[in-house]
């Protein structure tokens, strides 16, 4: 399996999905924005705005390839001259406050020394934490992990929670999923073959699973209280992306293309000294279960 | 000079100032929230919105104190056990477009070896950059730099130049203003009441100078794409913020008050993909400004 491979497949899956997205939307198209870089290889930024669900949505592929600079032999451990990245990667913001955000990523990693990794994750922030939609997307995730090892979501759903944290928020970002990264056949009981089709299944099966979450909540009814707590919930989704997550930290730092990096970001967010939720509020029950307070898994 | 005579004066200026942005405003007070640290000290942080002139501002004193961690002494290079630390750190977000943010700060640091240090600085950010109210803002502060040492504007002017500015967009956050660290009479010519007497200064001429400021916008018409503008430009302020800002990076990863240390967002930001400027608009010449394109100090 060789990376064109590899990469040729991801930015298939990328047409795949903003098709599927644009019918689930009903009224918006994705954008397409080509783009080069100057070290080597490039990408294509697709971005819908302004949707019948969706506000504000982005799905990026990239393969790009280069020398290992001085900043990625510290900050990853690089041992190697050259690489070779290529992945998809998609948040998506809806316009109703009952609909989640939705983050999934696919990523393929290759040294000119011949070690390679694949690493990934869905992850669902939902405004409102609703248990039985909780459960029914990690169901789904859990049927995926299972048909490759059986061992995998129990290593990848924690490490999703570990991730989507918030320290100086204490609360998690969302109900998580599952993230993982440096599988290769060395540290799993998969072929490089069968890590590729993993991470493949994921993406493909990306706008199944999240039409799932949207239909249960797209046709709720939207009062200005969920209005003001989307936009305080989308305030700490910057916060995550721009202070802890570290694949935004990395491309911010190393040069990689703003606009693509922060296509993650809401298209609007609130901040609020602060916020008070109601006691026995709908949002008094989100917070309590984002601070752990609650969990039931 | 004691750590209690410069916390008790920087207190009182809090009042001061909050009672002299109230009579700016016109419209909104602040409310006062008084905060303990379990490891020492505490503060008072006071927050204003939905005034007239004012959208969102906040005044926060604190007065803080404990052991040098371990992570103080490897980020922040101390030798001391016990440290020190007060100030009053101040950010204003107007609503009209044609008003700009203002962020002002002065803090004391005071080791149990006798080491301390004085720092602070006060920045400009406007919506849109109007040259000759840029050099009214530098000409404020050189007038008060002077009067301490005729060499601090020709270094702390500089100084904010490099430390507002945001790499991944190669922008600076606004027109800059002075900034500095680590003044001492080690480092300087001034004796450390002097020092004092720089700080305070700043912080008592704070409201004068962003008066006038104010008031040269306050009255302009606010048209849909000044609105978009100030949106766009408040997502700005909050990537440097939560990217950037060594103050605010620093106060999260050691357990800062968060509420506090988050009170400088904006009450609202926006992001949009690729947001483009019209060629010759108000908006482009900001733009070329805050690039670097068009410096004519």
């Amino acid at each position: 399996m060789t990376k064109e491979a590899i990469a040729s497949a991801y930015k298939a899956l990328q047409t795949t999905i903003c098709t599927d997205l644009e019918k689930l939307d009903g009224t918006s198209t994705f954008s397409s924005d080509h783009w080069e870089r100057a070290e080597g290889g490039g990408g294509l930024t697709r971005v819908l705005k302004d949707g019948d669900l969706l506000e504000k949505g982005g799905v990026a592929f990239s393969a790009v390839h280069g020398e290992v600079s001085p900043a990625m032999k510290s900050q990853l451990h690089l041992e190697g001259e050259t690489f070779f990245a290529t992945g998809i990667s998609i948040v998506l913001h809806p316009h109703n406050p009952h609909v989640p955000i939705i983050h999934m990523n696919v990523r393929y990693f290759e040294l000119d020394n011949g070690t390679y990794w694949f690493g990934g994750g869905i992850d669902l922030t939902p405004h409102y934490v609703i248990p039985v939609q909780a459960h029914l997307f990690h169901a789904r995730l859990k049927t995926i992990c299972d048909k490759y090892d059986t061992g995998f979501y129990a290593k990848h759903k924690p490490w999703a929670d570990t991730y989507f944290h918030i320290p100086h928020r204490n609360e998690s970002r969302g109900i998580g999923g599952i993230f993982f990264d440096h599988l290769s056949e060395n540290n799993t009981s998969l072929t490089k073959e069968s890590l590729f089709a993993y991470c493949s299944e994921l993406a493909s099966s990306f706008v199944s699973i999240y039409t799932e979450q949207a239909e249960l909540g797209r046709t709720k009814t939207i009062e200005p209280h969920h209005i003001a707590w989307r936009n305080l919930r989308r305030g700490r989704y910057v916060e995550f992306n721009l202070v802890h997550d570290r694949g935004t930290k990395f491309g911010l730092f190393s040069g990689g293309r703003t606009e693509s990096i922060l296509m993650s970001l809401p298209p609007m967010a609130q901040w609020e000294y602060q916020y008070a939720v109601q006691e026995g509020s709908e949002e008094a029950e989100t917070l309590k279960w984002l601070k752990g307070e609650m969990r039931d898994e």
